[in-house]
């Protein structure tokens, strides 16, 4: 009868036990196990026991269920078919086996009949991250296991390592090593807090763990020594052990993104940490306890035109020295710094451009993301002049501080229309925080949203103003220049021989603006009711189009340099010259304009790229970019 | 200057007008466009013009903006910069043009200048769906371009057209054509309605079209005669034209469900109404109005134990006489239909069964899914008896009244553990109304949630109980029988010579079993939390394992037969009969479980499958199906 009475040690299987669930809370293990343990009292009882009493060290501490008064426990207890037994500890252990709880069983006339002992040994185990998103890995965040978007809501976050600290063409996460400390700043830092005895029972272990899944999206490394930080976890190897260390240590491990959010990934990855406890010789061995952190990777963000720029970047071509001046003049008179991409590097500008990320911006701190289309189908709407943000805005009571993502689609009722490549739709979508709009832009030659819209910072409203492109606007200035004796005045500073008064002459090219506008208008619906504008939001700027065909397809071309394509710096504004009639030796489109925007504090500088870019099918804003401050809103604060 | 002064029916360009917009509500259109335009009056002015008046036909309504007071209305109006008059119409026009309004300009003196005048037309439409969900398609739901769950949401659904009306091994959504009126029943009815003149205005059309992606989910057809029902939009033609009929007309269309919610589709899908303005020859229309409703795509549901049974289905082998004559009389007891697939079908069972679904049950109201794995990686966890589901419970607050799914496995700290195929687990989760839960079941030979685990119905608590294999319980039962003086009894009815006291002296099977309870302790965990369960909630049925080695692993099966594994007919259990110790002349196993289950007014019958399945690593669970009644809960009431 010895084998049940007495429990030396780890060998706790005479001692019947069931675990007992503290998910959220348990950190503390007895013996291995979690801080609780329910033992059916009656299953490692002797013989004819009939009543039971419990004795233990000062750190143990336990109660009876069914519960019974507090006086029954200093005499023996009355042992009942259901009567169990819940035991926790109230710290780590300082040594193995510092603890020990024991129950003694007594027959019919409370004659004892045996003791059945357990030696505990509690370790304490928190894998931590910065839950509460305040820059310090606290202990034990009782949020740390699941993730809430909003001001009120936890879970730590991951950026994609895609910059570079080497300024090669490398992105930081295609190699699977840390070689720089500065890189560290690009990983999450997560720490393994563990409290206990010099060293873990024998046989017991902590290993790390993530799914496939989670492995196609992060990489977990450690510190060896503080100067060597071995990759642990990858999708070649899902589980790794991890050091114990004695009394309180804190491991510390750095999460690195390796893939944004995207159509099959909605961002958020777990990792595990398991106590496991051998059984015996030749069985594997079984998880007693888990705690887990879950972690979100930012999504990829797009700046709208409202905020601060830091670069402008143009290129410098064989045609566009007078360009090129200008743009200088006017970046530098907005106080910015504009790098130019020469020759040898964009090969011509306009599609040669591939190699210039790679090898003038791609650095410490600034990374990039490709997505390869499946199918044989990139057009034109796959350009980055087909894919713009709005300012923050508020619509119908949802915020979206980070403004939207705007894009152009073909209309569907087009039998056969382009439409921006489907993997690139899916992981705009999937970044989910600037929810995107479609709009309709195949009508267009390049098909591009930002041919026929932009946006402008303003001192009132919602602080910006939608500008589009507006063939009604145009006619309107053409006829009141007519009206005014001006029909004749000559455009394209009379390089091309017309006249204004030809515009209202040409039955065909209204017809071609009456489409233009019906198009124009279609988004301008879309736009009202998805950024939550009203009229007094969007100004109208006077541009004419005129209708091509092309591969049995009639599309639309600006037909004088198309003022809305311009390059937002702040306040100031550099607008393609539109080479409008002169009227008393200024340009009637320029003041026009001029009248628009600058009641709203901003300033009109009009660059020639008529034959730079405009005879080339683009303007001033598809001829350049511009890096921009980020937001000060931090996206995991939105409400979705 | 007439030009712009007078203006006949449709030629309304020369009254410069902009669309207004009134996605929700605009269902009435004017001269083909909504309800509403406004119309800059300035801009349609003769030179000189300072006030104006406005006059209109009976079914005209107009504002002006800037408001004016209702006396100045009277008299002509002073005409400002941002004058606007904005205007619609009461009801559908009867003819075309059959309304006017005409703006009347006048100079500084009041002198009468000239008159703009609109002729119109003023068109109903509305595409219609059973937004509401009551089986009626109501006219213009203001909700049915938009989809919400819950008892209060809103939104049409589609099944998905997988059975077939014809008694083929073909799916009905596998053809592209409506051979069967009965088909129809299976399809979403949509109604186009329209209200107006004998005909469209020349050269307006209405199209209705999807998006590409939603055409890989959804076909349409129409209803040519009442007899014939083309199909007009599907993946190879995403847009059409659709017939405007005169005066009230109500077009039916059907919406067929060709695929499940899956990883990659979120079940919602559009279909858009739009009606196109000609603008001129060899210019494309545009749409001036899309009226759209959204629908989703019904998931796929499992049946939970607790769901009154219609058809147990079981096989006919050359070894399995007993069990079916046991089962025969098990089922007719049960009050229920019992469908034999006989050997020339089922090909010895086990394994042969592939077209038995396609053969015998496909048909009417009886379809099916599948899914391919994408790689060479189907292993025994993507057999369906690792494929379960709870009934329904409350977890947290959060309910869940459809239950949730239940599979099972590889515990990720396992190098190379086995897992259900990730289509399968992909496609699972994408249904969102039964949020699958992920047990650890890979420590098992077969590794099949059903082999520790099963759910019985109860008159109390949940309306169930989970039962768990328990090798405690196993343990607990033999060393009491042992104690009672019965531990040399026999099991496996003597043809094994196998004594329970057996199991109590060997420390191997000990061991294997402490790691067993490990693993069923460690999915009792995750089950109690993922489906809010208590201690009260589940019962430990005694049964013990055995650890083999296969192919390096060392995983478990149930030493007898595993009762727990048991076909559930309401409140009666067929169950695996485990030919326990005799005590009495009575299965001391067989006993044990009577008294666990009975009190809950389940009936136990013990059912001989040691030969015929037990051996081959299965039981009456395994060797068994049941079609039962689908919940009366509809899932588009879930709060989700």
């Amino acid at each position: 009868m010895r084998l049940w009475l007495v429990c030396t040690c780890l060998c706790l299987s005479s001692l019947e036990y069931k675990q007992k669930m503290h998910p959220q809370t348990g950190i503390v293990l007895t013996t291995g196990y979690r801080l609780s343990f329910v033992c059916s009292v009656l299953r490692s009882a002797p013989p004819c026991s009939k009543f039971f009493s419990v004795k233990h060290t000062a750190d143990v501490q336990y109660s009876i269920n069914p519960p019974r008064s507090e006086a029954d426990h200093l005499s023996p207890i009355p042992l009942n078919d259901d009567t169990v037994l819940l035991f926790s500890m109230k710290k780590a252990s300082e040594e193995e086996n510092d603890n020990k709880l024991s129950v003694r069983y007594y027959g019919t006339d409370k004659k004892m009949l045996g003791t059945a002992v357990l030696h505990l040994t509690a370790v304490e185990i928190s894998l931590d991250v910065d839950a509460d998103r305040d820059g310090i890995v606290e202990k034990n965040n009782p949020n740390k296991g699941c993730w809430k978007w909003g001001p009120d809501g936890h879970g730590a976050i991951i950026l994609v390592n895609c910059d570079s600290e080497r300024r090669w063409r490398k992105l930081d996460h295609e190699q699977d090593f840390i070689d720089r400390e500065s890189d560290l700043k690009d990983m999450t830092t997560m720490v393994l807090r563990t409290k206990g005895p010099a060293k873990l029972p024998e046989g017991y272990k902590l290993t790390m763990h993530i799914s496939q899944g989670d492995a196609e999206s992060i990489r977990v490394y450690t510190s060896a020594d503080g100067h060597r930080y071995p990759l642990i976890l990858q999708s070649a190897c899902l589980s790794a052990e991890v050091l114990y260390r004695r009394g309180f240590a804190e491991n510390k491990f750095y999460v690195e993104g390796i893939r944004f959010p995207d159509k099959d990934f909605d961002g958020l990855v777990t990792i595990n940490l398991s106590l496991l406890e051998p059984i015996g010789p030749g069985i594997p061995e079984t998880p007693i306890f888990t705690d887990k952190v879950v972690l979100r990777i930012a999504p990829w963000i797009m700046t709208p035109n409202t905020l601060t720029p830091k670069e402008v970047f143009v290129c410098s071509t064989t045609d566009n020295y007078t360009f090129l001046k200008e743009i200088r003049s006017f970046v530098a008179k907005s106080g910015h710094n504009l790098k130019i991409c020469h020759e040898y590097m964009n090969r011509g500008d306009h599609r040669g451009l591939v190699d210039f990320p790679y090898e003038k911006l791609l650095g410490p701190d600034f990374g990039y993301v490709t997505k390869k289309a499946q199918k044989e189908d990139v057009n034109s709407l796959d350009s980055f002049g087909n894919l713009e943000v709005s300012p923050p805005v508020t619509v119908n009571g949802k915020k979206y501080p980070l403004g939207r993502i705007i894009i152009g689609v073909a209309f569907p009722t087009a039998a056969q229309g382009r439409n921006m490549t489907q993997v690139i739709q899916d992981f705009l979508w999937a970044q989910k925080v600037q929810e995107p709009i479609a709009l309709f832009s195949d009508w267009l030659c390049i098909g591009h949203v930002d041919e026929f819209m932009t946006f402008v910072p303003a001192p009132d409203k919602n602080g910006f103003r939608l500008l589009l492109a507006s063939p009604d606007a145009g006619y309107k200035l053409f006829k009141s220049l007519s009206k005014q004796g001006h029909g004749n005045a000559t455009l394209f500073d009379g390089s091309i021989n017309t006249h204004s008064q030809l515009y209202l002459s040409q039955k065909g090219l209204q017809d071609h603006n009456n489409y233009v506008q019906s198009c124009i208008d279609w988004n301008r619906d879309v736009l009202k009711r998805e950024l939550g504008l009203d009229e007094g939001d969007i100004i109208d700027l006077p541009i004419l189009f005129k209708l091509v065909k092309e591969d049995e397809e009639v599309r639309a071309l600006a037909y004088y340099p198309d003022v809305v394509n311009m390059l937002v710096l702040g306040k100031n504004l550099g607008i393609p010259k539109p080479f409008g009639p002169k009227v008393n030796g200024r340009c009637a489109i320029e003041a026009e304009v001029c009248s628009l925007l600058e009641p709203l504090g901003l300033s009109c500088t009009f660059i020639d790229n008529f034959a730079s870019y405009h005879q080339l099918l683009g303007e001033v804003h598809c001829g350049s970019n511009v890096r921009r401050e980020p937001f000060d809103f931090k996206w995991w604060n939105m409400e979705m």
